[in-house]
Order: structure tokens, then sequence, then C-alpha cells
């Protein structure tokens, strides 16, 4: 994404304080690919460039550097400046970025900062991080009404500066409350003297304030909205959240996920940002509970010592007949997850994906203990002994899907996040009760061929 | 979802052949609304529903349907209405849908779609799934950059019905070469004689009609664009992707990078819909390389049987041993190829993660080495031998972290996709280099205190 070419010539501009050049760089190109030609330049450089726009065009440029950068800007410049920006960027962009600055700098900062935005930090900061309350934005268009299509058309016009969309027009009454929606595709194609009462969407999809993120943006895609309104308990108008941090909520929500199926507790922040101590500590969480899992298994074979003594060759597969088994219920908890969260499987198909795994677990451990069996026979006494090994593995593989499957669905009946049931989750439980299987199997068919 | 309080009515409307109030019905919400009232329906029921609605509002009811559904509908009614309700589809829809289809009923349908809508469909079906030109739709509104705005409202106005968005508005040129951009918002604000020509964005940003669905997403997303245009190298309009399908685009992206850092190769269709004999060949695959893989631990182990048979306490230690290592290392894996996918982390970070991973291998494997000292001195004959499982837990972990960092690396460095270097293979490799470096670190610690 870099694009070092221009960067010389950036910085002989700069060099000059060529004012005129540097205004036509900050306007010539969209803002996202001005930031990317100013990726080589320091973030003090970069904030002298933006100098030489204005305060608009700097506030839609700064958007768009990422997060580390708007963070060493807001920290290191000079401070009437940057409050100054900050009441110039969109209302739910600046609470996030300085969610992220020293805390110092935000409470020498916000005096800075012109009352009314000030007061609008103050409002939306309030709502916990995840809520729609947290992604909306303030800056809509509002409509009355009683207006007349070519009246709303000028009412829009006014508020465009303001607002982050004015695509999707609300209509509120006196005290705030939505009452109804028109789009300007609407006002476009309707007759001028048409009253927005006439015209407007009355049953308004909206969400409260306080909704998951995760319903807002699946609300948001299921209705093919470009915005939803956020209303609270009154369903007075409060804000509205945009496809374009549904997006951006997709994405994390997704990280998330991966994340937690892996078994690690989700950063909040990028992997390189993030600290090392923070991420160790999210991962040793994990990794400690999973080893007292893995001490019950040396606890387990501890029981079994003296078949373990007279058969020294059962040991070799030890590590064959875990790792197929935790395996095969990794894959079912990443099937099932993931159905879970792409809403293609609820809980009320748990019969069905019960017996799907049964079966897929039988022809999968049938398959597996077949090639087992040949490897068996290398080591084993007999022909008979080696059949312990695809006995095992067809069970424990069953075990696995069995397993894999239904944790996560037991999870989310708890009313848990199923991804909680992470791979390595399930995989520890799997070794513990392959251990199991496998001793007893042994211990059962060598008794049964008079071994 | 499911809302069956509305079933009882809807069925008596029916029965009665109640026309004005199924109308009224299909037009009174909106159409995702609309399909949830009808959920309790079955297909033939609900495709009675939808014939007291007007052909656009059928197809847009028709649109939020479950694929399940429009399939069944599709395949079983009548072939001539069906044939009418795929021509007022959206260009992209009638595409995935005719590709869920039976061959043969495709086969029966196309010659009933009248021959524009017909060779859209032929045209863009012949793109490869997973390109920017599959998701595209070619439903989009095209200006003349010699218009005047009065005259370009008046334009988008006839286009409004047959577009799938008015407020992108592409500037062509006689050959149908993309020329400009103007948004519906700038129509609304500027003054009316103003000419198109001088109010378009004139460098914008479109992508190629054979481009990767996930670098569309991330285009569309990092330019926070409604839509995007597709050309070709000659870069004539094609068609537009919009963001509603960005979404989907990102949720299926993430649902398959799941998948496979789960072990699964990617399902096309949802688990349910999916043929358990091909879940069962894409999990299978995996598992029988990983099944191979753990069959080397077993000569690994085979090698070392003297030391074992000496020291059958190690035994007890195999699992917690290579249980501790793949869950370390798949942890790592699991957040670089999620920071690679989010795009925090690039092949150029490579030593920042290395050593970052290097020293929270070292912290955890410590620190989890100190918990396995206490287990060991319970069975180990003395303190010193014990020393071996700490010494063991240490180094394997830190080879988890390493592995799992660096793997799924080279597999990007490699042009393949990181998330193919999935979690259970990082944990089979693991599992090998696990029992190898206990079996050393035994036979190097027991020769070293002279047992």
């Amino acid at each position: 994404m870099t694009n070092t070419l221009y960067l010389p010539e950036l910085r002989e501009m700069l060099a000059e304080q060529n004012s005129a050049e540097l205004h036509e760089f900050c306007i010539a190109l969209h803002p996202a690919q001005t930031v990317e030609f100013m990726e080589g330049l320091t973030a003090a450089e970069a904030w002298q460039v933006l100098q030489h726009a204005d305060p608009n065009t700097r506030a839609e440029i700064f958007h768009y550097f990422d997060p580390e950068r708007q963070v060493e800007i807001i920290e290191t410049q000079n401070r009437a400046a940057i409050g100054q920006l900050i009441a110039d960027l969109a209302p739910d962009d600046r609470v996030d970025i300085l969610n992220r600055v020293r805390p110092d700098v935000v409470r020498e900062l916000l005096p800075l900062v012109p009352a009314e935005e000030r007061r609008d930090i103050h409002r939306l900061s309030a709502y916990p991080e995840g809520t729609a309350g947290a992604v909306m934005t303030t800056s809509f268009a509002r409509l009355s009404e009683n207006l007349t299509v070519s009246q709303a058309i000028e009412a829009v016009r006014k508020q465009a500066e303001s607002s982050e969309t004015v695509y999707y027009l609300y209509v509120v009454d006196d005290d705030d409350h939505l009452r109804g929606l028109v789009s300007l595709r609407q006002l476009v194609l309707a007759k001028p003297d048409t009253v927005i009462r006439d015209l407007m969407e009355r049953a308004v999809v909206a969400v409260e304030v306080d909704d998951d993120q995760e319903e807002v943006a699946s609300t948001l895609s299921r209705y093919d909205f470009q915005a939803i309104p956020v209303v609270d308990h009154q369903r007075h108008l409060l804000g509205i959240v945009t496809y374009d941090d549904i997006i951006d909520v997709v994405r994390e929500e997704a990280t998330e996920d991966a994340q937690r199926i892996g078994g690690v507790a989700p950063l909040r922040a990028g992997y390189l940002e993030t600290h090392l101590l923070t991420i160790t500590w999210k991962r040793g969480l994990w990794l400690t509970i999973l080893f007292f899992g893995a001490m019950l298994t040396a606890r387990a074979l501890g029981s079994y010592g003296q078949e373990i003594q007279a058969n020294a060759w059962l040991v070799f597969f030890i590590p064959l007949v875990i790792s197929t088994g935790g395996n095969s219920g990794s894959q079912s908890a990443t099937l099932v997850i993931t159905a879970m969260s792409a809403g293609d499987v609820s809980l009320a198909d748990w019969t069905r994906v019960v017996r799907r795994e049964l079966v897929t677990g039988l022809l999968l451990g049938g398959f597996l203990g077949m090639i087992g069996y040949v490897a068996a026979t290398l080591v084993a006494p007999n022909w008979a002994a080696a059949a312990i090994i695809p006995m095992t593995v067809l069970l424990v593989v069953t075990c696995g899907t069995l397993l894999g499957s239904v944790l996560p669905m037991v999870f989310r009946h708890l009313g848990l996040d199923p991804a909680m049931m992470s791979n390595p989750f399930v995989a520890g439980i799997i070794d513990i009760v392959g251990i199991l299987v496998y001793m007893e199997t042994a211990d059962l068919m060598l008794h049964a061929i008079g071994a």
C-alpha cells in the first residue's frame, strides 16, 4: 500500500513551505489516497502537510491515518490546533480516537474543544464499548413531516455539511421522536409539492442504544440498509449507525471469533500494538487451564502403569490417538461455531447436527482406523492385538466429532459465547477422553484375546 | 426470527383468495419483515401469497427468502411465471440463485426469460466465482459529462427504477469508458446549470473485473465507498459492486478463514445444506495428512523404546508435553493469521513478530514448566530427574510459539493462503517436534545426572 514515489517532492514542498502546491496535494485525491502518499512521512511532517488544507479536508484526511499515527499526532502536536481538529472529526470517530490517547493529554485537550462538540464527546463516550451507542454518529439530517419535498431538499442542503449521510433522512417531531424515514432517492423522484408526511416510510426499523453491535450489524445487513437509526426506550432519535462502521464491526467480530476459536481471549487492539505482557496474559490464562487438564491425562496414564509396562508398544500410539481425536474434535467445533455465527445452525437443529457428526465420525474413524491397523501390525505382537488401534481410533474420532459439535451448542444454550469452547479447549477434553478410551479398549481386547 | 403470530390470518386470506388483503400484506412492511411473517408457510403457499404483489415487489420479497426456499420455489412452481420473476430480480442476485438450481430446470427456464436479461445472465455467469465480476451488478445509473445538473437529475429519475443505487452516478463516454463520478449529494447541492464535467470526480477508484472479491472488499472499505465501479482492462465500465454485497463477502471470507484455521477446507454452502459426504471428504483430507504426520510420532517414540522401558514415568507426561506445545502453537498461528487478515501485520514485520513470540514463549513456557515441575516430583525417581519436565515444557512451548507464528508467514511468503497453515496442521508438526525434544531432553539430562 505504501507509495513512496511522491515522497521527495512532498519533502521539497515542505522545505520550501510551498503552500499552493501542498494545498493542491491535499485536495487533488481521495483522502484515503492522499494518506497512502504520505505513508513515508513522519507524523510531524504529515501534520505539517495538513496545515495547508482547509479544516474539513484536514479532518477528512486525518480520518484515514492509521490509529498509531492519529494518536502520535494528537499527543505531540500543538494543543489548540488539535482541539479544533477534534471538533471537525466525525462524532463517532473522535470518541474512538480519544479512547486511545493518553488520559492526561485528553484532559488537557478537552477544554480546547468547542463546547457543543465537547458535550457530544461526553455523551457518546458514556455508552459502553460494543453497543449501538458506541458505534453511532450524531451527525445526521433531520426533517419535519410538515415540509414539502422542495422545502425538504432545501433543508437537506443546509444540513449536508454536518451530516454523515444525506441519503437517508430521518423525520422527527418537536421532541425528537422518530416518526419516519425518507430517502433522498424518494425526494428526487417525488413531485416537489408532496408533503413529507405522505411520502415517508412510517414503520422504521431502529435499534436501541444499548443493543449489542453484533445485533446492529445483523439487522442492518438483513435489510440491506445504508444506515440504521438508534433510539432510546422512548423512541427518541439519538444517532445513526452507517454501513461503513458496520463493515468494521463485522471484521472485528470475525477476528474476535477466530481468536476465541484459537484459544486466545480477544485482543482489543492490533497484534503488534498490544503489549507483550497483555498477550501473554490472555494466552496464559487458557494455556494454564489446559495444562491442568493435560495433567489429568498424566494421572490417567499413571493408573494404567502395569498395562503399559507389559505392552510397551501401546505407548508409541499415544500421540497418534490423542491428536487424531483432538483434530477431529477441533474440526467439528469450528464447523458448528462458524455455522452458528453465520446463522446457518440454531440450537433447534441439535439433533440433526449430532446425527450428522455421528455419521461423519464413524466414516472418518473407520477409514483412519484401517490405516492405523496397517501401522499397528508392524509393532504389535500379533494381528489380534494390533486391532486395538483401529478400534480405539474409531471410538476416539467419533467421541471427537460428537464432543466437538455438542460442547459449543451447550455453551450457546447456557447463554455463553460458543466460540469460548475453543479448539484447544475441545482438544484438551478429548485428550483425556482419548487416553481413557485407549487404555480401556486395550485392557478389554487384551483380556479377550487372552494376552 | 420466526414470527408465527400472523400465520393463521395469512392462511385464511389464502383460503379465501382475499386479493386485497394479501396485496396489502405484501406492500405494508419492509420486504425483509414480510419474509419473516411468511416463514411458517410452505414454499408453495409463500409463492401463492406473492402472486398478489406487483412484479417488482414480488422480486424484492423473493430476494429476502433464504436460498433453500428460493431454490424450492424456482424448481417447483409454474415455469413461465418463474421466468418473469428471474427477469425482475437484481442481475447479481439472479445469477447467484440460478447457480444453486438444478441444471435441467435452468435449461428449461432460460428460454422463458426475456432476451435482454438472458444475455445478461450468460455474461455475468461467465465470471469465475470469487471475482469482482461475479459479485457485481449491471444495473446502475450512467450519465454523460455534457449534461447540466438539472438534466442529470432528470436522467437519474428515468434510470432510478432499474438501478441498484442512484447515490453514485457514473459518468461514461459514448464507448462506455469510465470518465468520472458524481454523487446524488453533489447534484442536490450544486447549482442546476452546472455542467457535470465541471462537477465530477475524475480520479475514480475502480477495480478490475477479474480482481479477487477480497480485494474489492478491502478497497471499498478503505475508501468508505457505497459502491465501487468494475472495469475491464480498457477501463470500460462493466458494473458496480455495492456495500451490501461487500458485507456478505466480508462475512463469507471470515467464515472461510475460521474454517481453514480449524482445519476444514471451506464449505461452499451452509453447514446443514452441505452433503455429509462432501463435509467428510473436506475434513478427511486434512485428517489423513495429519494422521500420517502423527504416525511419525509413533516412529519417533519407537526409536526411544529403551529409554521409555527404563523410565516408565516419562510416558505419563507425553500427552501433556505435546498438547501444551500444540496449544501454544495454535494460539500463535491464530494470532498471526488473524492479524495478517486484518492488515495489522505484514511480512515486513516478521522480525518483530518472531521476537515477540520468542519472549511470549519463554514467559509462558517458564511459568507452565514450574507447575509441571511440581507435578513431576510426585512420580519421578528424584528431584533432578523431575527437572526433565520443566525443561521440556519450556523448549516445547517456545518451539510452539515460534513455529506457530513463522509457518503462516512462510505460507504467505510463498503466495499461499496463510490460513491454510491451520491450527491442526501447526499442532501436528509441533507434536512431532515435541516428542523429539522431550526424548532428547530426557536422554541428555538422565545421562547428566548419571541415571
